[in-house]
């Protein structure tokens, strides 16, 4: 599985992650496992999509979230 | 703390609760606590606006969220 927490100065910014991990989801057809969020705070848990091992897909759906979600921290 | 889990049979629930989650922040202009959730699940923590005692605000914000969530399990 792959965790990641992002830290944002303020919610707007944490609202802006969200809409962008929304639409990494729309694009990808999928889910993460788990989204944890708090006023400042986004954690994201992306398991594998087949159930056993990280695939080169899993690791690109996790690092199209990065990318959006950095640009907001 | 008041801390309740709602469980849906499908995302598409989940993601109706989310969006009810959501109207009752911008109604009671406050959030949870925490949201965790999966594509089945939404668990919702809510603490003391204070941060001291729960109070009767704190209660009907908690009282609202659950009403609309309730409808869609």
């Amino acid at each position: 599985m792959l965790l990641r927490r992002f830290a944002f100065a303020q919610y707007a910014q944490t609202h802006a992650c969200l809409g962008a991990l929304s639409a990494c989801s729309e694009e990808f057809q999928r889910l993460p496992q788990n989204i944890n969020f708090g006023t400042t705070y986004v954690n994201i848990t992306i398991g594998a999509a087949d159930d056993t091992a990280l695939s080169a897909e899993d690791e690109q759906f996790a690092g199209r979230i990065a990318a959006l979600a950095e640009r907001r921290e």
